[in-house]
């Protein structure tokens, strides 16, 4: 039954992608006011093609930013389950626009990739989703699932509302599970479902000997050395080894099973020597960078700073030396627990002559995975093999999408994060473009997937 | 009958006084070619008082930078004994200018101390030893020794041009040692021999990770951190007790004696905690924060930085970490042994998946120590107790006076470090003073002094 949306994406591939085209001609860059009224313009796009699809209740939600798009279907009965179908319509800044071999705002197609600002992240994702709609709705006269849309305009500012809307209006985007395409395959043709991403906390630390700088020679043996003090701190917190040394900081992890360990295993991975210019990759004893990068917590120091940093020499000894670090939790961890536990470590190895200080950050957020087995996930995987023709890799990822976090936390539903983005799709640069492979492919994994979860 | 110098200087010290204002009305900042003509002005005076006094081959000696003033006096017969005297005539620019009290250049006494610029370093002091020669000349009608008088003008700017002129004009310097008044007393009216100073060496360490700042996210996990990389390697270098933990480190250094021991006790310390707000002092196990500043060696971090140092959070794995390090070194230690050894722990210390890259410093210079049973330090201790009727105390520094490790090096010959200053007489600061009660004591014990080398 499916195969007639599919299709109908094939015969009317030219307008879907001139319609598409459409789409990112419109320069909604959510950062930039002077782009206020082309992001407004971009919303009422996806109000106007959701009201020719006969959604309901299809509006221009106002924020105290940029609008959310929001619209519902509910053709598919009481029985079939209902998606929230989350994605953006806000693209990313185009500096530096020389970089450009096309101008970011007329979608050029070459060797098989189309070429524009947001082609990938996230308009030509969103309006997949939209288009496998229209066939549905034009071959069958309905869609197989009821569907809430939520698409929002401050992805690339940090969503800024959409925390507050999701947590006010819960009864408006209850669903059944949420679906979202804002993320990216392995590998070009490789079906990847990601099926877990990290959590997130910070701290800072400042370490202060004497009241201002001294003159090494005159107080050199009397004074402790503020940045050595830190140095040795720090170096308390992960060994040589990548095994964070933080008392408890390892106790509530989620420990990786021997299935997932198979998972891990098959998925193809980055070239990091080649992709960083580091000499060696290092990763945490006992587990390989995959396993560490996708399923085990990390511990960063992303800046260090304190006394003199010109040119030559100044012989003082600093007032002051402070770190900035944040690690990435897995499942299982409370980002407030890790806080204290490094405060807690912190103040335990503070050397004497010295005052130290922690500050927490305030942004933090829980893991969020789900399992590799559940039914919607497997279907997913399904959907992605029977159309790209090719054995779905299971990945979790290193990072955090705040949106995930917030959905699973407010409504605890199940999330499947269908991508369809390559590495090669330079997201937030110049001359992003994305695959048309992907796109072909991808609307019909979609079409094959709300077949297959109809009854789920 | 050194009484009679002595009275002189007591009878004339309204004159010698306003002579001394004469020379410090000249702003001699040698820094600011503004004041080159005022620079030429001080040697000048200074020329002119040299020849008033008939030394010998007076000379306003030309360098690439300013004059360094030469002259001997050799009347004091071939059995007599040869000084070199150290002083510098140039001074340091005086901003900020709105906290002067009084104008730097217009000299005033207030609570018994002389307000100028360069009162204390060193014009005042230089001056004393020329009120000196002109009181043993006008009563004694000679001096108890031959001199050989090098007073140079770019000590405030590093000193240039010396040390190659006394490198290629050995002979004309040569001397059976040599006097330095540049330096102070550590407390007012504490007679004080300072009988060593440190040396000198440092290296910079940059760890290379990355070839750009990665996302924690995707990398955190495979690759190796910079930051953390070198707080492992700094941490492994001095531990907590303040030991410097590199391999042969103290291998050369000359041990404290019993007897230094005791002098260092006997000499009054800084309340460390007071003047610098520190919580606490901390020293090398086994020493006293005065052993250890005036004795044994020191390893400081001067400056350290990598990665993100602003507001809030970045999450990166920076690309790279670099420190700055100098020791202070002790008699006995080799600077450029020192530095190879740093190199050498630095190598073996360096976890793989990082490059790590060992820069040595090009300034270093070696420790100097004078015996201070020495006859001419003896005699010294003698000249300021009998003078300021008090014992003398022996003290070593913790900083370094490039000149007297050239004269060191260059000649071999004992260098006693006469110096008046007080710990209050804020040199390079906004209202720098002296007080007069070193300028009356401190010639004084000049005039006891030269009378008690005469045949030393």
């Amino acid at each position: 039954m499916s195969e007639k949306a599919i299709d109908y994406l094939k015969e009317n591939r030219d307008e879907l992608l001139e319609k598409l085209n459409e789409f990112l001609s419109i320069p909604s860059i959510s950062t930039d006011s002077t782009y206020k009224q082309d992001v407004e313009k971009a919303a009422d796009f996806l109000v106007t093609y959701l009201q020719e699809l006969s959604f309901e209740k299809v509006t221009k939600q106002e924020t105290a930013g940029h609008p959310l798009v929001y619209a519902e279907y509910n053709g598919a009965g009481e029985d079939a389950p209902t998606v929230l179908f989350y994605g953006h319509y806000d693209v990313q800044p185009v500096d530096p626009i020389d970089q450009w071999e096309s101008d970011p705002f007329k979608p050029e197609v070459r060797n098989g990739r189309l070429y524009a600002r947001g082609a990938s992240d996230d308009k030509g994702q969103v309006f997949m989703h939209l288009a496998v709609f229209e066939a549905y709705l034009k071959t069958e006269g309905k869609l197989p699932i009821n569907v809430k849309v939520c698409i929002e305009g401050e992805e690339e500012i940090g969503s800024e509302n959409l925390y507050d809307i999701l947590l006010q209006q819960k009864e408006k985007f209850q669903a059944d599970f949420a679906v979202i395409s804002d993320s990216g395959m392995v590998a070009k043709n490789q079906p990847t479902i990601l099926y877990g991403l990290k959590g997130f906390t910070g701290i800072e630390i400042t370490v202060t000997g004497p009241d201002h700088d001294l003159h090494s020679g005159m107080y050199g043996g009397a004074v402790r050395n503020p940045i050595m003090a830190l140095s040795h701190i720090l170096s308390s917190m992960k060994d040589n080894d990548e095994v964070i040394t933080v008392d408890g900081f390892y106790d509530d992890v989620e420990p990786i099973t021997d299935a997932e360990r198979k998972l891990i295993k098959k998925a193809p991975s980055e070239d990091y020597v080649q992709s960083t210019g580091i000499t060696e990759t290092v990763s945490e004893k006992g587990y390989t960078p995959a396993e560490h990068t996708m399923g085990r917590p990390t511990f960063e120091v992303n800046g260090m700073y304190g006394g003199y940093q010109g040119e030559g020499t100044k012989t003082i000894i600093p007032s002051e030396a402070t770190a900035k670090i944040t690690c990435r939790l897995v499942p299982g961890q409370d980002p407030e627990k890790i806080q204290q536990l490094l405060e807690d470590h912190v103040n335990k190895h503070a050397p004497s002559g010295v005052s130290v200080k922690v500050k927490k950050e305030k942004l933090s957020a829980k893991a969020y995975k789900v399992e590799p087995n559940h039914p919607l996930i497997q279907k997913a995987a399904e959907s992605y093999t029977k159309s790209f023709g090719k054995e779905t890799v299971f990945v979790r990822m290193g990072g955090s999408i705040p949106v995930v976090e917030w959905i699973d936390s407010i409504y605890d539903m199940p999330i499947v994060l269908l991508g369809f983005g390559t590495p090669e799709d330079r997201l937030h640069s110049p001359n992003e473009s994305f695959p048309l492979d992907s796109f072909d492919k991808g609307m019909e994994t979609l079409v094959y997937y709300w077949d297959m979860v109809k009854q789920v």
